[in-house]
């Protein structure tokens, strides 16, 4: 099944069959704006099912959350995003235009000429202004009076709300640590130059989890141990004596595999291991799933350890204590006598010294764990619905030459979606139109699939034309109940990828939609 | 099973068992936005899918659509929302303060009568500005540059993407009028007064529909007739011969017969017909869905029938064509005579000419129906998933005093929510924890159950305080698995409102379930 897509070949079918378009294409469209249309949106439906199914509802320890796209804008301030999350722009003073300052160099390459080679403005030669940051966030005003007092800001990632709402989540929940928060929703950044079809774009849609763990100090003093990756650990089923070390890998191998179940093979995408200056200062650890997508190895999603930078810097802002109390860690620190509690804080103090952390902050944490009492590490992965969708796409569409018994050249655009995102399961065909009984018959069969999963019903032109229709949107089946099928019961089913036609009962086909899940 | 929902009740409830929280609550809230917790969100999804079920994947005449909350602002012109999407708001030249116009008589009632009673401001009987308009529409800057022609609007409503995405849906279907778009999502209104929980937020989702039709007069035309509610039709089965009251009534009936299968009493809602002088200008008739909430009786949904006008504004303003060709209505009137179609063109002109509109406007759209062509009408049914979801919940809140065998009272609060819109469908519980055959054999069950439906393990505690956390969350079936279910394979199925118990295999359970099509 070789991947013979191109991007334009991709969004053309996109746009051809609908399910990508522009927004707001009558008025000539709005860049960085993309709109899903029918066959796109039920795609998109299956993606984001997905992975409530496997993040949410297939785990006991994961519970989900749908918060408001405009939040307190204090929010941004204690997350860091309103000092710096912005792009460093400059004007040229000449021309005026506006460029990102770390963009300069590949605007010259492209832009005839002009410019002089003093690093001035790429398009005129100009004196550019010292870079200024330009903040990704939206901005707006809530509520009658356009004040200072009143701007808010159109979220620029659904993290920020698990940690906002992350007291009132595990106070009303019979949880304990490690649990996690999952949210999906959109997400809006006022991208300088949106680019890539729906790859980069101004409003776009996250599926994100907050993964609350212990930290490494508690599991010791809990457990006497803590597992780190040297260990060589199973990752298939969580255990409690795993350090952040192991959790995060455990959260990378989980995501891989649900990539690999929606339908990209294992080889078509890399971990990338962020360097250590690469890593925000907080981070322990961070892994870019990167897809080999036409324009380029770029990320579909990052598993981050983000220490328990976020909650602590909640507390701070709002003056709300984000710990939690630990039944087990309060037990396990009144077996100790005071040695072994000043030889466990000195061993820590040593150990955050060594990693250039204040050994005075490391004492009063421990004295805090030996109550019970710790601000939860967390491990986030985060990937985009659009980027997840673009890469299924790309990797599913394939135009294939096929010759025909005559020897008749013809070429197949064929999507090979794996049935989870697939926005069609079944197509229902009556063999003909014009007998009642086949065409009553097929749309009993429709009528009761369709209650179950999704099912698209065509009437219209030869066989081999409706096939075709289905292929070129992904559908992995289409059923076509003929005379036979008013005998026995049987219909042909014939499959997608093969083209290979078999006769089954009702109760066959439901039985392996079932198996798959998605009946 | 009486209604004693009070609001504070149930707010109470929805935030103490994680069903809704303030949105940013740690910062002090941000008035008008509301969080959806744990539950609450599973809720909303199954609200969600209960409407894209019934409005999209039961028909096959209507589509999805998921656009962007930004779009282009001529949009917004078009629409309309820009120049007159407003509330009217006074300033106090005293003290400054701001408030709606239509509200001051409300305010001054509040307010301890420290103003004059000449109408002045009422908190401090000041001299008032005259009412200036105040846009709802939240108002950002899309790119680098904060300029005026880079002003762009969040949407106040989901339906103005499916008009401007009308020509590529349409062109990219293979569907003829009359046919629908739906969308689900969020959209913004820069309230006033937010008030009344979430009933009305600044962030809310809407659920539309905008069904295309064609217009009576292409109706008359292909079918000789055009059939209205004189003719007291039979609203189960689209007719081709509807006109557009008729579809309308449709739409009315289907609304309700969806919110009755959801979980709302037919009784605790009414059908409000807007009266003449109440109704847009461009609106043939609306119907508002009320219903009758803690607060009074409100809107939960509405059913507009609402002209060619939207997409007529969209045509005005983006230059492009809205017109569908329908090759039926060509062929009929290729078969009329001059005279006859003379005779048609008049009696459409004397009609609109009734209605107080343009006759020569009437000419010329008759003599494009005789060419096939003309802008479909549209009816279109607009709900609140957050409206509706109060509702729900408000409705089945219930308190219940019981008297256990030995007189002893105790009080049961119950969520008697519908199967389909519980957030829980099946709660399993091992009669004892202690006893790995039972535990194990329990697991196993669940496991299998929450595959396929939304399913809850419970080890914790007595069974009767397992059944009431339960019945708090609206679960409509707790499961038990005892030594007996290691024997013959039944469980006990303990049912929610009549708490009555039955023993029942997970064959026979499963089958239930698939009846009531939550597995």
């Amino acid at each position: 099944m070789a991947n013979t897509s191109s991007l334009d070949a991709v969004s053309s079918l996109c746009k051809r069959r609908g399910f990508i378009f522009h927004s707001s294409e009558i008025y000539g469209g709005i860049n960085g704006f993309w709109d899903y249309g029918p066959l796109g949106c039920e795609m998109k439906r299956n993606i984001k099912g997905a992975w409530w199914q496997s993040m949410v509802r297939d785990r006991e320890d994961v519970l989900g959350l749908d918060a408001t796209i405009i939040m307190h804008p204090a929010i941004w301030k204690a997350s860091g995003h309103l000092d710096t999350f912005s792009d460093p722009m400059c004007t040229c003073k000449e021309c005026k235009k506006l460029m990102r300052a770390d963009q300069i160099e590949d605007i010259r390459a492209e832009v005839a000429a002009k410019a002089a080679a003093n690093g001035g403005c790429p398009y005129c030669g100009g004196e550019l202004t010292e870079p200024r940051p330009f903040n990704l966030m939206f901005k707006t005003v809530v509520g009658p009076v356009d004040d200072p007092s009143n701007v808010a800001y159109l979220r620029p990632e659904t993290a920020q709300a698990i940690f906002a709402q992350f007291l009132n989540v595990y106070s009303t929940s019979r949880i304990s640590v490690p649990f996690g928060i999952a949210q999906m929703g959109k997400s809006f950044r006022n991208e300088v130059t949106p680019r890539n079809y729906t790859f980069r774009s101004r409003e776009f849609e996250q599926m994100e989890l907050e993964f609350f763990i212990r930290p490494d100090e508690a599991v010791e003093l809990i457990y006497g141990k803590v597992t780190t990756m040297a260990d060589q650990p199973d990752l298939s089923v969580p255990q409690k004596e795993w350090g952040w070390e192991v959790w995060h890998k455990y959260w990378v191998e989980q995501r891989k595999s649900w990539i690999v179940r929606c339908g990209l093979p294992k080889d078509s995408f890399v971990e990338y291991w962020q360097k250590p200056d690469e890593l925000a200062h907080y981070a322990r650890a961070c892994v870019d799933i990167e897809y080999a997508f036409p324009f380029g190895q770029q990320e579909l999603e990052g598993i981050a350890a983000r220490s328990d930078f976020d909650l602590t810097q909640h507390q701070k802002h709002s003056g709300k204590s984000m710990e939690v109390f630990d039944e087990p860690l309060k037990l396990a620190a009144a077996k100790l006598d005071d040695a072994a509690k000043a030889a466990f804080a000195d061993k820590v103090a040593a150990e955050w010294q060594s990693r250039g952390k204040d050994p005075e902050a490391a004492r009063a944490f421990v004295a805090k764990l030996f109550e019970g009492r710790y601000i939860p590490h967390v491990i986030e992965p985060s990937a985009g619905v659009d980027r997840m969708m673009l890469a299924l796409l790309c990797n599913a569409y394939e135009e294939q030459k096929l010759v025909d018994d005559k020897g008749k050249e013809d070429l197949r655009v064929v999507l090979h979606l794996s049935p989870m995102v697939a926005p069609v399961k079944v197509a229902v065909f009556p063999l003909v139109k014009n007998k009642p009984e086949v065409y009553n018959k097929a749309r009993e069969i429709f009528e009761y699939l369709r209650k179950r999963t999704a099912a698209f019903w065509d009437e219209g032109g030869a066989i081999g034309r409706r096939y075709r229709r289905q292929d070129e949107i992904g559908t992995p089946w289409c059923i076509t109940v003929d005379f036979d099928t008013l005998a026995d019961g049987t219909f042909t089913v014939r499959e997608r990828d093969s083209m290979q036609q078999t006769r089954m009962t009702l109760e066959q086909f439901k039985a392996m939609l079932d198996d798959a899940l998605i009946f």
